[in-house]
């Protein structure tokens, strides 16, 4: 066959990343249940023999499409981020920017990430948990880092720092979910509010000007 | 039977709660696929087939479950954020604090709504959407309220309020996952860093203090 042929001049990694992309919308749009190989091969424009040739079964696809969503994600923060030579409130509102944008941008790899992969039970929910915990780990690193620059570092603990981050990452994922949900709030936008929710919060923090009741 | 007899001397409506408090430990321990009826009956002290006369089905217990749990925690939210003649910080650290103080209290209510509740596909996803949502429309009521008592309310738009509670609903369900899971943290110091967060981020906010970048 004339497909055929053309298609093996395809090298593998080439391959794998039209499987890996087809899989991402067909997971995103049906869920892992109800996505089927045949979609996806249809989607990658492959036979479904090469699909399970190159990435075994819909489970180790499943956990492949995860791990390179997520590597995707972080990636994408990390770079937008920059490096400790920019100031802290800087780098929050990069960072932020940068996650905020990758969500519009790849709607289908965020639906993935933040709701198929944890509510497949296992493994996918530890893998995504893993994932997280690495996104988590991350932030708390950049409010460290914030804090230490601070005199007296406003008197944050590492449980403090652990914390923060937590709280951080689940208002972006929140927000996020929303973003992409209500018409026309754009990835700015949704990464502003969050700025300034947050780094007012945080910002005083730092100053050691914590709110207490009355 | 003797056992019989006495258990019939029991109004449904206590054998129901009864049920439903059995079925929260059950789900919260084994997922909704992998608990039993039988373990249901078990704990709340009463036959299978009485369960199936109450409750119907597993999937109607399970819906009946994450109803009632979501009432329990949004009525323990009302109730400590108390009424508009208290100051906002005062409320939302009231509210914040009851909140906290509910998921530490019943752990299990907490496993149950944020994560089997939405990881077992519908009806249960949607039902534990829908309860979401009326979270954050109570809590985006009472941002809206602080606003209002501002003079120029900040110039924060109802959208601005949306994703505000988007943001701190997402926060607080990161936040109390992480102080379930982390020995010795209080409900207290959680619903304070998120207090810290939050209120001088939106205290800020409210005085028209907005972060912008350099």
């Amino acid at each position: 066959m004339a497909g055929g042929a053309k298609a093996r001049r395809l090298p593998r990694v080439v391959r794998e990343r039209q499987m890996l992309d087809a899989a991402v919308r067909s997971f995103a749009r049906h869920g892992y249940q109800a996505a089927s190989m045949d979609e996806i091969a249809e989607l990658a424009g492959v036979s479904k023999p090469l699909v399970y040739l190159y990435l075994n079964s819909k489970e180790e696809l499943f956990t492949a499409v995860i791990r390179r969503e997520a590597g995707a994600l972080l990636g994408a923060v990390a770079a937008g981020v920059g490096g400790p030579e920019v100031p802290p409130d800087e780098r929050l509102w990069a960072g932020l920017l940068a996650f905020f944008t990758y969500a519009a941008e790849h709607p289908d790899s965020w639906v993935v990430l933040s709701r198929q992969a944890r509510t497949q039970g296992e493994p996918f929910a530890g893998e995504a948990a893993r994932m997280r915990d690495g996104i988590v780990r991350f932030v708390a690193g950049l409010i460290g880092e914030a804090a230490a620059e601070v005199e007296g570092g406003g008197g944050i603990t590492s449980r403090d720092v652990d914390a923060l981050a937590q709280a951080l990452v689940g208002a972006a994922e929140s927000l996020a979910g929303w973003a992409n949900e209500t018409p026309g709030v754009t990835a700015k936008e949704a990464a502003a509010t969050l700025m300034n929710f947050a780094w007012a919060g945080l910002g005083n923090l730092m100053k050691s000007e914590r709110w207490s009741p009355r």
